[in-house]
């Protein structure tokens, strides 16, 4: 890890630069598979899964048994451990839906907003070593509290065509009925444009490798909506005096063993704590596997020294991390100050994995500095509002004549005449005007 | 206007396709204006005013001066009907800004979430003849209650380069104290990448042509935030015998004036109420002007004939349209059925207008089938919501087994250590464990 003192504020941007992919080189490429996928469907998809996963699948469902095989393959203990986070993240999230009252905002004119789910919402989750099944409870809790009536999930086969048992069964224990073996940038096109298996979806979630971002990026300006950009995952450390190296340690590693190109940062204004927590992280790299990976993500890395914490809450705001914990005195007072994070930690026994699987917050959060105007996924994302309006005649003498001016002052006048007309009948069917006086 | 007769449910995705313009085939021109404005700043935005707008100007940014001449400009009575629509638009959308509770999802862990303003939000608002004023309150009356810091505006300078007095009064009357003049592709990236003068911000809000709607789309990919993929405007209105045919054509023609691509649709179960909006239609258009326009418009449009009302409820979910006029007899009890529209207007008093201008809801709106998934402007939309989590070394001896066994299953044993290390720490300084029992 890089280690930087006292940085100039105007160096600020070059410092917190991201490692982050190249995407244009890579669009030709996606276009010809999401091509592919629109115009010949289901067969594409199993094409592409021989080519990119190297198995020669037949169906591209998963089955009843490959379901109940799968609960059977999975620990009690692990069973158990899946509740706690189902439990906790049901708790926090459902807190979340919240129905606002109607509000007459003039004499009868009555407003209001309806939280309706989206009906067709698609999940990814990310093949590989690591068998994300906690992803799928991010998804799929806030997904069925929201009550979106079609939830399907895409995850790519092994190479024996096989989907991990954790993200089977726990699939299965939240419902989610659909589940294909298909990856990559082809998954998303399957789910935007639907195949003979595949339904599509109106709004597509979950984290991916730079092709399923791309693949996101490029349905989202066809009509499909998308949970976020996401980039690579990335931790930021605040620490004063009464942070515990090791602890500080531990979870720049959680978050190095990502993947090579996520991002680790402290920022702290005791130079005895970086020499501490550079002694920690060798010392438990030791313990740990993925060395290479980790290694290589430690490169893009950096532990800064500042003069105050102010500096560095200034210097946090600037980045935008997605996770952030505060390992100082009054981590409270600290967080008050934070207008650009994507999830926050408070104190040394908050560590980022809390937040991954069981504390009860989301951990699908906004990368790349996205976190300055993006929320991470909340039941929020699984609904829309739909607004309505009801008027009485009355309401409309209200504001009509405001309406008529203003229409007219935009030089739509066919808006004007909308109001007018009504007005009008209402005169001729001597229905009282406003205060009594006809217009 | 085409009628059709109780189309089959096969046909009803072509008789309610869009008619939209081909993004594809611009792409190279804003990838070019694009660029120039990243790199040359200011200087591209001069020379592009000049070429597009037809107007030199030595300076982009509106001076005091011409915010007091645009307020003297003005009529008492435009100034008093603006004063209508902000207060019942301050109304409405005051009471979206809820903050949520703090809960403890597990004994020991607290988690929450914070509504905390973007702190740098662009506005577009199109020039052209219509001086869209209005869009300007619907923009920044929601950042205002949100608490946005910064609020900056660009439209587009007239060939004299002056922006219309409206738009200029009703962002100062807001508080927005940077205005440019500039506008088109260019506005956006100026917006995005900032410039000597224009600053850059963090979210982009507002409608534009397909320039516009395409230079939004491509900052979105690269991690500025946009409010929605906007599209043509559109309205459907779905009528029954107690519908007044007068009042619907009125609300068919005011969307028609809108431009040549938008779409009017009407559904109803009565071929008289067919017959007598077409009559009304032609009578009423020798009222207004616009008629090219409107009439252009009127080809892509459509009246459908169904057999009954729940068919024409379906049709409305499968297209799922900006605005949605229920002029049936229970408009409550069919706008319960509706999953997919962006607002709905109830009854006959409730016209279109009145929303595009002052019963309070906002006017942004999602187009172009996007209604299946996102919500219109609203508070929420200039906020982002940080989440919190707060563990006490008791929390952490709660969910911290869950955590490891799940991270350890997902074969991530840094995410793992992250809480054993605190687990062990706490053992040996001799913190009592979950149940009073050590680990």
């Amino acid at each position: 890890m890089e280690i930087i003192l006292n940085p100039e504020r105007n160096t600020w941007s070059s410092i917190l630069q991201r490692p982050g992919p190249q995407m244009e080189t890579m669009d030709n490429e996606i276009a010809i598979i999401m091509n592919a996928v629109k115009t010949e469907g289901d067969r594409a998809l199993i094409r592409f899964t021989k080519e990119f996963d190297k198995v020669a699948l037949e169906h591209l469902n998963v089955t009843a048994d490959e379901i109940a095989k799968a609960g059977s393959d999975i620990d009690a203990s692990l069973k158990s451990a899946i509740e706690v986070a189902i439990r906790n993240i049901e708790i926090f999230h459902r807190q979340q839906l919240i129905e606002e009252k109607k509000v007459e905002t003039s004499p009868g004119v009555i407003c209001w907003r309806k939280n309706i789910p989206i009906e067709k919402v698609g999940f990814y989750i990310p093949g590989g070593n690591a068998p994300l099944f906690s992803t799928v409870i991010m998804l799929a809790v806030p997904a069925a509290i929201a009550g979106c009536s079609e939830i399907i999930l895409c995850t790519p086969p092994d190479r024996n065509g096989v989907i991990h048992p954790a993200i089977l069964y726990t699939a299965d224990r939240l419902g989610i009925k659909k589940i294909f073996k298909v990856g990559g940038a082809q998954a998303i096109a399957a789910m935007a444009y639907g195949t003979g298996t595949v339904p599509g979806v109106y709004k597509i979630f979950g984290p991916g490798n730079p092709y399923v971002t791309a693949a996101k990026m490029r349905v989202s300006m066809e009509g499909v909506a998308i949970d976020m950009p996401a980039g690579p995952s990335e931790v930021l450390v605040l620490a004063d005096q009464s942070a515990n190296p090791s602890f500080i340690a531990a979870d720049l590693l959680s978050q190095a063993e990502h993947g090579v190109d996520s991002q680790v940062l402290l920022i702290t204004n005791q130079m005895e704590m970086i020499k501490a927590v550079q002694a920690a992280v060798e010392k438990q790299l030791l313990q740990i596997p993925r060395h290479d990976l980790i290694n290589s993500s430690l490169e893009n890395s950096k532990m800064i020294l500042v003069e105050d914490l102010d500096i560095g809450i200034d210097m946090i705001n600037e980045y935008a991390p997605e996770h952030l914990i505060l390992m100082v005195k009054d981590p409270d007072q600290v967080s008050d100050k934070i207008i650009n994070a994507g999830s926050v930690f408070l104190g040394n026994y908050s560590p980022e994995s809390a937040g991954d699987y069981a504390s009860g917050t989301n951990h699908v959060l906004a990368t790349n500095g996205f976190a300055r105007s993006f929320s991470g996924v909340s039941v929020d994302c699984f609904l829309k509002k739909i607004t309505y309006q009801k008027i009485s005649p009355r309401g409309l003498q209200e504001i009509g004549p405001a309406i008529e001016i203003m229409a007219e002052s935009e030089q739509l006048m066919a808006h004007k005449q909308a109001v007018s007309i009504r007005l009008e009948q209402l005169i001729e069917s001597k229905v009282p005007g406003k205060n009594g006086i006809k217009r």
